[in-house]
């Protein structure tokens, strides 16, 4: 594997290819051509390309990519390859829509406890299976059962409190429900799921397709006869040129 | 503004920036430096003046940013200025916790009405306020009410057949909570909200610190002598050398 940083933005992306090619690989499809799989991700297949190749050479010209071949090579990288441990700390109505979520075990992830940090919730059965524990209780438990993931649903000024901890019980990558930053030591990470900024980035791309949609329409306004000039009469005048 | 294409990454940056923006300007902070802005946003300085060079030259060299005046601009940049009002489809357990983070309101996200498939839950009062209706009213409502973003929560078999419907209505960007890609016309955006794929780069991140960690011991395994001759008893050897 090369030593370059690979971009978050190259990861996430696997992810989206990953999904695809599983599917494809349950459809019984062999063999996947770049434009098809990029077209997928909503990237062109130059990105895809660019993608792979921080990783080693992959597919063949003019053939495609082997589907199996490169759903293993994705998943290998991603280290996605066997089910994952998750913890659940929250018990609020993200946690509560998050545990009803198919997509967690189709895509390897399991919760396997749900910890809260508020007395009155531990004991109750929130899923079937799973009864609310409280956070002190984490240590143990990750001793039994080694975890590395946690998805942390809490209010914003209790995630900090929560972080700390996860990260002293050997927590080492978090998914945080809460826009607020938080800080952990090197080697562990944080996702942040902020659905507001994803808004915000539709709301960039509406009014960007406004304004192209404006300039082309005062370019018509500004330069009718020229637009027209360039694409019939250029050559007239031209001609007339060349004759005189 | 510059006609380059700016990265999805760096929109969704700006909005971090802008977050952390309103924080400073609410606690009467005037002036802040790269540095620290960088920080809360988990990039490197250099990052985040290549990100605000897309739209033009913020910042006087040594003193930072005024918070006013880069908020302004982000602001002006996303196109966020003014409160923006969303739609809702669906009534599930996602649709039901998104209606109910305080997260919306406080970026200036207004759920205007919500709207449903299944005709079975059309006229239950979802949210004070806000009694769900049927899809079929969009096209009705969006004429008293103009609205643009929608927030898509529904069975992912459905996502598709939601998305031409609000497209038809007029709507020009989706937020949308299942992972299934969907075909959208020129014009119109899509963000997909997958909490697993967030899961991947954390495992990934998590497995790419193992490795280096591992291959940090393998080299002090390897080489301990080396590693402690150059250190230390290189310049005796070659003064040894250097004598004979």
């Amino acid at each position: 594997m090369s030593k370059a940083k690979i971009p978050a933005a190259t990861i996430i992306r696997l992810s989206v290819y990953q999904r695809y090619l599983k599917k494809l690989l349950a459809r019984g499809v062999k063999v996947v051509s770049s434009n098809d799989l990029a077209k997928q991700a909503n990237v062109n297949p130059a990105q895809l390309r660019k993608d792979l190749s921080y990783f080693g050479r992959f597919g063949v010209r003019g053939v495609g990519y082997s589907v199996s071949t490169l759903l293993n090579s994705i998943s290998n990288i991603l280290g996605v390859m066997e089910e994952r441990t998750v913890v659940l700390v929250g018990t609020g109505p993200i946690a509560q829509a998050l545990i009803r979520q198919p997509g967690f075990s189709q895509q390897g992830y399991h919760f396997a406890a749900v910890f809260d940090i508020d007395k009155k919730n531990v004991g109750q059965e929130f899923e079937e299976d799973l009864v609310v524990q409280h956070l002190d209780e984490l240590s143990d438990f990750v001793k039994e059962s080694p975890v590395e993931l946690a998805v942390v649903a809490v209010p914003s000024d209790r995630t900090q409190e929560v972080a700390d901890r996860l990260v002293e019980c050997g927590i080492r990558g978090i998914l945080n429900f809460s826009p607020n930053r938080i800080k952990v030591p090197r080697g562990v990470s944080v996702q942040y799921v902020d659905f507001t900024i994803l808004l915000d980035s539709l709301t960039y791309n509406i009014s960007r397709h406004k304004k192209e949609e404006e300039e082309q329409k005062e370019e018509k306004a500004a330069f009718p006869k020229l637009k027209w000039g360039r694409e019939h009469s250029w050559p007239v005048v031209q001609s007339n040129n060349t004759m005189a």
